[in-house]
Order: structure tokens, then sequence, then C-alpha cells
């Protein structure tokens, strides 16, 4: 582990400070280049110190302080299988006294691998992770490596949100008695709040918050404390949903868009009790991190969306009620953009899968 | 007043107590006329004490004790226009000690008539209202008689809901600087809860909780608490809608059905961002009150809906997710149901329109 600490630390050695600009309607953006050499970095997540947490989908944590990565120890291992591997971290308001860092990732289990949340304390040096503990594990779990979600959102009261995939297994979006293609909501400590909607229906899972997504992999709350998630759809229809107690988000049988293979879904594109998406890309985006911004640094955009975008190389930027897309970020900083997150002070973090980087952005002054 | 009362009370004398049968897929179920001679009833609320009130729509609100009914006095005076007038009536939980009646009615005003609630005190005897306070009234309002709503919901925090329609003016139910078209949410005193959705959004009405509505009649707590509702949609389109935070629910952008001009809607039956029904009528019943059932006497129907038809003279039973129709109850009892509400017993007790009457179900034995 010290060897390999030395090894990262050498290959991200912060080189000169690259910084670039990039156009926005808000004005010229400053874009540093701040981490590089990653493997297929996945998500980031800021500590009150003022270090970083990044995880790689084929299973490293890395801790990131000055410029400097080291891979975190203890991190549980992953079934590093296609889209699945070591996926979202979150750190939770009390880090400064739990020391607390939440990760979900693909585990390996009994017919394939499903989506698990673990949680652990993370040292005072950032170097480990201890008492790691797995908090929930979505079942049945599938084999194959398509559509594990997923992020992991702490609510204004402290519960948790994760969301997951479908697996690939259309019709088991639908079904209650799965995981799959759910948002689950727990309590801190991995138990069930007594008040989600499922929780006294025979057979279902009563983690289920929400149900019929299809691969969200982006999620975040307003200014308001409402959970919003973006899904990867169809063909024509990758969405973005106001995430509501109970409700059912309609896949397989309703979708815009066609399947990838050109057949028709389900049923068509609205049905009764069967909730429409706020927004849809036509095209398809493959929309991942999704970060609803303070204002702290560009007002104009205070409780609006950016949604990376891993297939047009561009931060999608949402507004307005209905939304719609106003603006579409793009420069070197976004190639296949893998999560976007706003840092403690205002400024815009990007990481790039496209380029094994993490960028800062901030106004040009 | 005095002479008054006493002709209502010669009026409505129970005659011999009539009963009669009505089928149901729980079998037979005994019919009892309660009271008879009422000019358009419209809603229908219980008393602790066994006795009850029921609203007419010219402007009389009857206390019905022991079969005999009496005008109470003290009520505000009504802009009887249209499908205006005494609308609903709703006792509060806590009653036995306020002594609260709450009242949503049409009332007049520069340019027209809107929809307002008001609280009184109901006399020991349930003679007289007393104290009477306007807590909340819909604006801008409008001329003509079309689309007044409206029920009177007390939510499980005790905060109340007043379902609005749109006044037959359809553009303004998307108009949040109206409340036309919209479900309200205010305290009980009357002031606006911060958390209501628009309530810090510039222009916007803030009692506004939901919106998109065309003539919410029905309205209902489910047995999690949550709030429903039933509306005159389009031909075709009778909506049932769980009503949920800051939603908009279409109208007049989308709709199933058609217009009864026969004219196409708005954009169709769906659009992201706007809400899908829970379950529609085609063709439309013209639903009236809503209310979903505890169980008490017939455990085969806890937690269903029972709503009124004035149009096809029945009680649509809807049950299941989604939910579907599942019967449709009728009799003598349900010519033009106007509400249906169950009583602290379990009964189910039916205001008809067409007769002019209440009636009481109870199981056969």
């Amino acid at each position: 582990m010290r060897i390999l600490g030395l090894i990262l630390f050498c290959l991200m050695l912060p080189g000169a400070a690259r910084a670039d600009t990039m156009a926005t309607s808000a004005g010229p953006v400053r874009v540093d280049e701040i981490l590089t050499g990653l493997h297929t970095p996945w998500a980031i997540a800021f500590l009150p110190d003022g270090s970083y947490l990044v995880t790689e989908r084929a299973g490293a944590l890395l801790h990131v302080r000055d410029g400097r990565a080291r891979r975190v120890t203890g991190v549980p291992q992953v079934a590093a299988i296609g889209q699945g591997g070591l996926l979202d971290v979150m750190v939770p308001r009390d880090f400064a006294t739990s020391r607390e860092v939440f990760l979900t990732y693909s585990r390996a289990r009994p017919g394939g691998a499903g989506t698990a949340l673990a949680v652990g304390r993370l040292s005072k040096d950032g170097a480990a992770l201890s008492n790691v503990r797995i908090l929930f594990e979505a079942a049945p779990g599938a084999r194959g490596g398509r559509h594990f979600g997923s992020r992991v959102i702490e609510a204004a009261d402290g519960r948790l949100f994760v969301t997951l995939g479908e697996r690939g297994d259309r019709p088991s979006a639908q079904d209650r008695s799965t995981h799959n293609g759910s948002i689950v909501r727990i309590n801190r400590d991995g138990s069930v709040p007594q008040d989600n909607p499922f929780a006294g229906e025979a057979g279902a899972r009563p983690e289920i918050w929400s149900y019929g997504h299809r691969n969200p992999q982006g999620a975040a709350l307003d200014r308001t404390g409402a959970l919003w998630a973006v899904e990867h759809g169809a063909q024509g229809g990758d969405e973005v949903n106001r995430i509501r107690r109970g409700v059912n988000y309609g896949w397989p049988v309703i979708a815009y868009g066609r399947h990838y293979s050109g057949a028709r879904i389900g049923e068509g594109t609205a049905k009764p009790g069967m909730a429409q998406p706020d927004f849809y890309w036509d095209p398809s985006i493959a929309p991942s991190g999704l970060m609803i911004y303070s204002g702290r640094l560009w007002p104009d955009w205070a409780g609006q969306f950016f949604v990376g975008s891993l297939k047009f190389d561009m931060i999608s930027r949402l507004a307005g009620d209905p939304l719609r897309e106003e603006e579409r970020i793009a420069g070197a900083a976004t190639a296949r953009v893998r999560d976007v997150a706003e840092a403690p002070d205002g400024s815009i973090w990007v990481v790039s899968e496209g380029r094994g980087a993490v960028y800062r952005l901030t106004p040009m002054r």
C-alpha cells in the first residue's frame, strides 16, 4: 500500500497550474486542472478541511490533500464488471465529528452482483477507512454488468437515498419485490423508516421509495430539500425527475424515445398512475452526475441544474419551470463528464472520465 | 328565522323509516332514507354528538338531530349563481372543544365572485353560527357561474386544503398569479405556511399547493394522511389525482378526452413536468364527493375510493394500484350523488341531489 501510495503520489503531482477558459452565458469561466492521471474516475466529495475524495471505478478511493492523492485503505472489495465497481462517495454533514464516509459499489453475491451501500470511518490523516459496515444491498442482484446506478444522498432529515438501476432486467423495474430500478430510502443505521411507502405491503421490498427507473446515475437535493434524479433512459428519453414518495416513474411501460434496438417502448409515452419526467433529452446525452447550484459564485445560476454528459462531452445546464435546457457548457475539461459537484467555496468541480482528471471552474476576475 | 325553522321542521320530518336494499360486490346493502325535502343539497358532515350538518347550495346550513332539521343562523351570505352557492361543510377533529365549523361558498366580490372559506362557532344547540370569519378568498374571482370547486380538508397536521375550480377561465389554471384551478393550503388561522411551494415566488399566490386543475369537487385524505382529489375534466377526462406539493396537474395544456365542443385539448394527454392522473373516467361520470373508506363495517373496502357521480346516478368504487374502477353501486339512493361520506360508526352516507335526500348505507344482517 505504501508503495502504491507513492506511485500514485508521483503520477498525480500537480503540474504547473494549468489554467484554461471556457465560454458560458455567465461570461468566461476559469478552468483549473486540479488532478490528473485518474483511471475511470466516478465521483467526488469534499471534506471540511479542504481535502477531497475521488472514486475510481476499478475500486480505488483516493484522498487528495494539497494536490497529493493517496489511495485510502480499507475500502470494500468491489465487483468491477461492466458499469459496476466503486461508484459514489458521499461525505455527510456531520463528518467533522462522525468521520463517516459513505460509498456505493457493486458487490458480488450469489447469482451475480448488486449495488451496495457501505459506511466507514476515515482516519484523521485520510489514509484509512475502518469500521466498514454494509448498510444496504440491492436484491436479488443479477449477472451482467449493466445499470447499477448509483448515487447516495443525505436527505435534510439525515436519512439516506440510494439510486439503483434495473440491472438490464427491464420488467424488474416495475416489480416491487426487487430493488432493481428503484430509489431506496433507509435510516442512517440501515434500518427501514416506518413511513416508507411500501413498508407495509406484503412481498414488497420495504426500502423502496420510488420505482420504475432505468438507470439513475445522478441525484441531488434542491434548495427546498426536495430530491431530484437524472437517469439514462431509452434512446431519446434520458430523464430528469423530481423524486416523490411511492411514485412509479414508468420504465419500461412508458418512456420517451425508443429502445436502442429501435423497437417501440411498452405502451407509449404516458399512462395514468405513472409519472411524467420533469425534462427529457432527445437525443440522449447519457447523463451522469447532477449538481444543483447554490449561487455562491454565479448568483444567476442559483437553483439551476448542472448535469454531466458522458456522450456529448459537456455539462447541460437546466433552469426554469418547466425545466428546459438553457446551455451546454463545453471545453477540454468536459470530456465524458462523470460527475459535477459544488465545492464549499461555490466553485464547480468536474470529474472527466475522458481526461482521467478533475477540473475546478471559477468565474474569471 | 323561527318561522323558517318551523317550516323546515315540518317539511323534513322523518316519515316511517323507509328501508331499501342495494346489491353490491360485498353483498346486499341496507339503504335507509334519513332525510328528505332538501333543495340541491351539497355536502354533509358529522358532529360528535350524533347530529350532523348538511348544506343546501342556495345558502342554507341545516343542523339535523334525531331526524329533525333546523336551519342554522349566522351563515355568511352566498352568491348563489350557477354552480356557486353554499358548498362544503367540514367539522374539524377538535370540534368537541373548539365548536368550529368550516364552510366553503361563492362570495360576491368586485368583478364577480370567488370561492371563500369561512369558519364560525356552532352554538351548543346547533342553532347558530357565531364569530364567523373569512379565512381565505380566491382571487381574482370571475363573473359567470362555472367551476367554483370546492372542498375543504383538514390535513393530519391541522392545516387546511381548499380545492378551487378555474371559474371557466381555462388559461388561469396554469397562472400561479391567480387561485383559479388550484388547491390551496393555509394555516388554521388563514395565514400562509412558510413551506408552501410558491410562497417565495414573486407574483405567485402563496396559498397555492398544486395547480392546473379544472374543477375539483371531491377531496379526501387516505389512511396515510395523503391528500387525493377528484375533478371534473374534459369530456372523457374526469380525473383522480394524488395531490402533491407544487405539482402542475396540466389543465388545460394536457388532459384525457376532448373539450365538450369536440375540440382537441391543448397539447395532448401528456407533457413533461405535468402530472398524469392516477385514474380517469371515460366516459366522464361528473364526479362529486370523494370518500376513502376506513373498513369499519365493510373490511374488504378498507382504503378504497367511493366517488359520487352526478351524471350516471351511482357511486364509483375504485381500488388497487394502479387505481381501477371495480364497481358502480347504484339504486334509488344514488340519483345525482353530490356527496359521499363515512359516519363515525362506519356507515356510508349518500347525499342525493336528484332525490333531495340523505341516505345511510349499512351491511344487511
